[in-house]
């Protein structure tokens, strides 16, 4: 049985790209991190080193920062399409592009009360994320939009149960009708179409998913996902499906009892490894299909 | 269009197994981080918040525990295959179970010449792994088995080059017929079955790995990847599929110039960010079907 | 010349405490980790073997929680000196303590505009610190208390320059009248007593330190950390000392002219190392000694 | 009062430096990670932002690379010398400047059983170490030299207690005759001067460490570190000092008895926090003094 070159890709990773916009004394800025990986007629360079279709990742470096400037960054959807449109219409051999962007979020240092002109301070753990996927597809090609965030971590102190689950011969859990639930969240939803307010789309979801987290009195962190997940797909028909990855951060409640102390909930251990780790995907019947979409740079990892 | 629950997995991850084989005075240890992934008929846990069919990830980190006196550690495939299996056959709602093994490598200390009986001192960046897929069929269940390794560092200080790539608007490195080749290569390989002397497979696969690495005139980290994986599959038949992925961690002649020095080679500034990501996999024609085996816990990510 | 025991300390390092007061309704959670570490007459543990003298890292850990429960969390300087007194008063052989304590910041999540009454979201990466130091002394104790935080990520796109520096034989860079000047900032102040309300004081550094890091025209990260200690230290007479530690995280105008393009300001490459590192202490003249104050658990690392 | 500038230094942390020797076709390969930090007559940088004896830490840099070539590297104690003093002796504000390195170690990739001539593999967590402090003294300068390993990660499964020790209120911990005794050992050791063949000198102290870890029966990791410190100044006339720092990476056995399971010391959690952090210095009587050779860039941290 012949021996051959299967799945390929290749790309620039993590390319630190930071844009200020100083067109008035009140500057702005963003903050990115960008990945480019390309698939197309790559065969050559594996199979006898011929580098002559290859675009060397440097240059896709440079074209984020270009482009950061040409076309300016605006939402990092409208930035990845881009780059990963112009990756597969320009440059012959590429037939796909992933284009992934992180973002870091600033706010204005406060100066007396006032949001200061030019000086930021970083806020928050929390990334917001977009994944695009592009074909050749005719004249345009053909794009997927996946946004997200990763790094939302949360909390509740009280409205989370586990209890009534299966027991097997390794099961010495207790039943807790009250305990913490905290989870460092990664979410991450697919539009259905490319003509979104994308801005405005993301700071819905992040609400929605907040607010479900908060509202839900959790009988496992299962059923918190599940209604995370339905309630952005209730608010927003452009989005055909959301994709929460939840590792369940333990707090396990510390035995002060030894020192003559009850604790109700109130003194816990915040454990580091290992955790539980709940996923799940949430769609619409009947969207479009995710094609390529989720066969992002990690495919390979 | 109704919303639906899509995919869901959940488990346990990152526990960490220490096993000490004390059965004679001259100690063994095995050092793992395990974590387990089930799928199956959890719908009810999502959409009521009903628990009934829920084996806690508490019992799945017990079950890695007791595997590890019980059954032993023995290689890791043995290991992870007994505990998917498990889950699989012993526990109801279970259809699948994906369990992901990393082990540390020790060896023994040192003393006067001689490796010391119960003394160990970690060797090594280098993690080998394995991936282990078991689904519901039949009686036993049918598995897949990947095998790999992450974080083996390497380079070559010369015997690599890189000329002759496509040029584009954007394209401003210079040709190099002689540079530093570097990267931390993540490698895993599918088997056929589940019939092989996997801790003999592993260094023979680690072996080839290193010496194509070495010995391969490299045009590009492509065509190096390409020579390491097709010598693997040409070595050993029971292997069906291995992916390589290579971050190409930049090392950048510095200019000395400036200061009147000339530098054939000699000195380098070791850069982070950001990096290439070279990624491809090779595959025996005709091999068997993978099915589910690449669906690690990292799915979801 | 006799071999002797120096300087040694032990302690328990990295509790995680998590607080909850759950007293109304509305929850409030308090986040630490916590790190103690005592001296005293603990030679025998180390010539002979003999742990008579020696409390456990253990129970040090236990009394962590215990008192988070017993004496509460209250600010953590508060939490810090109950801890390290009990050590010198209550533990025979202890005749200095160590205790210091992380604090992780969290706001609660908004529910229809409202703040949800037991829901969290961790906010800002930055973390709130003390370093109290307590030694045998009489009755009591003397006590030293350091207050800070580290991992406060701020920026500015204008309003800093670096000119008119020493050049040597290997010195390239430009001169640089506008810039980007950026930091992950550390800052550590020592309070002259320990009656402080610690909470309004931390407050009020921080504002301090974020406001000239936003007014001051900096022409270099020297004199922006002079502006910004010498400015809490007017602010506080209670205030003796204080120590900031700025890695300068360069932000290199990306050369865009190659491509057709000027660059005036706009985009940048945020480069991860090397990295400036600017270390300055302003202290009050004749303000109360340091004692061991600054020799906190890292002193041995 | 008046506020003063007190302590400060400045300097260029974590350079990347990797040198290739090849003047030979057996090439060798040294990989370095260098931070140095200055001090001297800098207050007018902080008190008026007057760079005029501020040396630009991007020059700092390129010292770094242009002695990797014009002296070469050989030990990096050497090499760390050998840049301090250029810093003291050609810089005219400075009077005091440390120079840290870290020396990642690499072993030849082997090919057919034979090391081969231009390609390497890293090996191992552990990283070899030096911190030199040099001072203006007369014509040239006088200088200090720590050497060190750090991530030297060692475990023995048995030959190691903990019994006999102080119990308070808070004491729950059961004593153990038999436990897993493992860390991550940072050794700093000083020279008394600094004629020593470091190579050499390295590699006996890093052997006699791992021999006394394994050799003791430890009754308590501070009896261990006792041990060790005084094995390398017993065996070398010209360590005037050894410091040792070691978190105990706590191994919990798992109770398997509600599995109906014995553990006779075979079955670990490796816990990762919070961690026993055990600290001691050992020195000669009457060595010469440090000095400030232990105010290493760390300081102000």
């Amino acid at each position: 049985m012949a021996i051959v070159l299967s799945d390929n890709q290749y790309g620039k990773a993590e390319t630190r790209v930071v844009r200020i916009y100083r067109d008035t004394e009140r500057h702005e800025i963003r903050d990115l991190k960008v990945s480019t990986a390309l698939r197309g007629d790559f065969a050559a360079a594996h199979l006898s080193g011929d580098q002559a279709n290859v675009l060397p990742t440097d240059s896709q470096k440079n074209t984020c920062y270009a482009y950061a400037k040409e076309r300016g960054v605006g939402e990092i959807e409208d930035y990845a399409l881009a780059l990963a449109g112009h990756f597969v219409a320009d440059i012959g051999p590429v037939t796909r592009a992933h284009v992934d962007v992180d973002e870091y979020r600033w706010e204005r240092v406060s100066v007396a009360g006032t949001g200061q002109a030019h000086t930021f301070v970083r806020t928050g753990h929390e990334v917001r994320t977009t994944s695009v996927t592009t074909v050749e597809a005719g004249a345009v090609g053909e794009s997927w939009v996946i946004s997200g965030l990763r790094d939302l971590i949360v909390l509740k102190s009280t409205g989370s149960s586990f209890t009534g689950f299966l027991k097997d011969r390794y099961t010495t859990l207790a039943e807790a009708t009250d305990r913490i639930l905290a989870t460092s969240l990664t979410a991450r939803w697919r539009y259905a179409g490319t003509d979104v307010a994308w801005g405005e789309a993301f700071s819905q979801v992040r609400r929605i998913l907040l607010e479900q987290f908060a509202v839900v009195e959790s009988n496992a962190l299962q059923q918190t996902l599940w209604e995370m997940g339905s309630a952005v797909l209730k608010a927003r028909d452009d989005i055909a499906e959301i994709r929460l990855s939840a590792p369940n951060k333990h707090h396990f409640i510390v035995d002060l009892a030894p020192f003559g102390l009850d604790n109700p909930g109130e003194v816990f251990h915040a454990d580091d490894r290992p955790y539980g780790l709940i996923q799940c995907a949430v769609r619409r019947d009947g969207a479009p299909d995710a094609g390529p979409a989720w066969d992002a740079p990690a495919a390979f990892a």
